[in-house]
């Protein structure tokens, strides 16, 4: 089936009745490692260390996860079942606290198995089963979607460029940011992607180009300081990059050094796409100045990855892992409903109109 | 003394009278190592192996090396001495054979040898050791005229953004982008450099954030790409970065990257300056196009410093060594004769009439 042979590189499986089968992220580009996950502590760990990541994709796995830990529940009444699947619910939640995503799959399944209380477990099993299957394809088609409107805005031949990982590995097929690199593989339209290493964690190096080379799609990788160049060079039609938050007014948050490509992309007349599912915009978030940006640790800048340390361990470092782009420097959000063009939030009101209605 | 109190590392210094030192740049940041060279094939390994780089530095270490093997010379006349001078010259010469000061530096230290012919061996010798320190202190005052021209466009308080490598190991003291740096700290104007890392070779990281603490400067290494939201949150009010040569029009090749932040600074209305010696000027050259970009070989983007490869194999990789700073980017250019503005041909005419002169 032409699909897989397009991603190439399937994160999540089911294995066995009792296993998940993963793709352990953090041995990538080197080894593409599969893990055989039965127990809860495994699977947690998994989460944990990084080997599933990627929000949509840490979604997915815990469903497929408390599906799988479920049909070894040994319990004969629905109380006593449903108590020890909230129990590995609460568990696997814990793994990373802040990712949504994570919350609402457990709550998902957690949900599915009480609504069906008074059947046979063999039937609550079944439907945990379904429900895990029915995230993930939610998921593909979301990211399909996604990925259609942004193609839309592709030709034949165009460079793009593209910072981060925002593919498969990260959701469940094709990606968000980067899914219309996929799609068009699939649909023969020819592209070349250029494609930031995005340092400090390298996710550009180690999993974009990993994704694109491994799917066949023609891409170059770049380190970020190269981008400007290359753009100038007349290499780049378009960039495309996904998103962690998006503001009411089209203010985006995303990667770090993601403002740096829109504001280049801006001096070169090329147009800036962010990418994203409507679960990314914040209705509550007024603009881009209410998004707390994260620092992380100097260690990454100044050690991480490295050989032997690559600068003084007294230099001080300054780690921001997000940045604002401003909406001015967007040229379309593109959701998995359409197209948002500037204004913004007049934008989102047309297209996600129950959110703003809510809001009165 | 307190130039030395400030600059700390000496790069290049006499040690007896038949060896040169230097601090090996290829050991830091981890390493403070002086090496002691005394034979010829060290001193071009010492050229060859980078351990010392820098286009100015290399020229002033070709100098000394060559005063030093004057000493060694066995001769009792001077054609003998000449010829095995020369041919220590050539041997030196070739060990960086696109640096044009390197073999700048050693026909001058020929030509001061011919000019003392009809002297004894001993005074020629004596020239030569002169004439090595001239080159060294002229130097010196080259980078001290840019850094106070340079040092004039800042205020107290300021933060100012770098790239790459221009500072006292790339030259004899100061440097010349990162120059006005070291000059503050003298005087005691407080900066606070943001310090690019500059990949894919992380000259920022390793040299100039070793550089700046060294000499007790206050300094925060970012990646390349956090330039952007540096500049945003207002830390920054203004960018120097050295130049590896400059056109006509004023467009100014520099290290990969530079282009980008100066892209930045204009989007965010922060001042861009290039800072050089006159002889980085090209009076033959009318724009940025007619420079020709280096390309480098993939694996230093793909595999280079890292403990294992970030990147697959087999995945493309574009690795310029340069780019090119349109001159509409530029607030000024600062010479060792005085700060050059738009329109540059008439300010470079006005600085350096004898470029110009010679033309016509």
């Amino acid at each position: 089936m032409q699909l897989q042979d397009v991603t190439h590189v399937e994160n999540i499986r089911f294995g066995d009745e009792n296993s998940v089968i993963i793709i352990d992220q953090t041995k990538l580009p080197n080894e593409t490692v599969y893990l055989t996950l039965t127990t809860p502590r495994q699977m947690y760990d998994a989460i944990y260390l990084l080997q599933v990541r990627g929000a949509p994709a840490i979604g997915i796995f815990a469903a497929y996860a408390l599906s799988v830990l479920a049909n070894r529940i040994e319990a004969v009444d629905f109380d006593t079942f449903y108590a020890k699947l909230r129990e590995l619910g609460a568990y696997l939640d814990a793994s990373r606290p802040t990712a949504v995503n994570l919350h609402r799959m457990v709550t998902r399944m957690l949900n599915t198995a009480l609504a069906h209380q008074t059947e046979s477990l063999a039937a609550v099993r079944q439907a945990l089963h379904e429900e895990a299957i029915a995230i993930r394809d939610e998921d593909i088609d979301m990211c399909r979607r996604i990925s259609e409107f942004g193609l839309s805005l592709l030709h034949d031949g165009d460079g793009v460029l593209t910072h981060c990982n925002a593919g498969p590995l990260a959701t469940s097929r094709y990606g968000t940011g980067q899914g219309p690199f996929f799609l068009a593989k699939e649909k023969g339209v020819k592209l070349h992607i250029y494609c930031d290493e995005t340092r400090p964690l390298l996710q550009g190096a180690r999993l974009t180009s990993y994704e694109l080379q491994r799917a066949g799609i023609p891409c170059t990788l770049i380190c970020d300081n190269m981008a400007s160049l290359v753009m100038k060079q007349g290499k780049v039609q378009a960039c495309m990059v996904g998103c962690d938050r998006v503001a009411l007014n089209g203010d985006a948050a995303n990667k770090i050094g993601t403002s740096g490509v829109a504001i280049l992309a801006k001096y070169y007349g090329i147009p800036f796409y962010v990418l994203g599912p409507s679960t990314t915009i914040d209705f509550t978030c007024e603009t881009g100045d209410d998004i707390v940006i994260e620092e992380r640790k100097p260690s990454e800048i100044r050690e991480m990855f490295y050989a032997k340390p690559m600068a003084l361990p007294e230099v001080a470092c300054f780690n921001p892992a997000f940045d604002v782009t401003e909406h001015t420097l967007i040229t379309g959000i593109v959701t998995e409903r359409g197209i948002c063009r500037a204004p913004y939030r007049e934008s989102f009101a047309k297209l996600f109109p129950e959110y703003f209605e809510k809001k009165t």
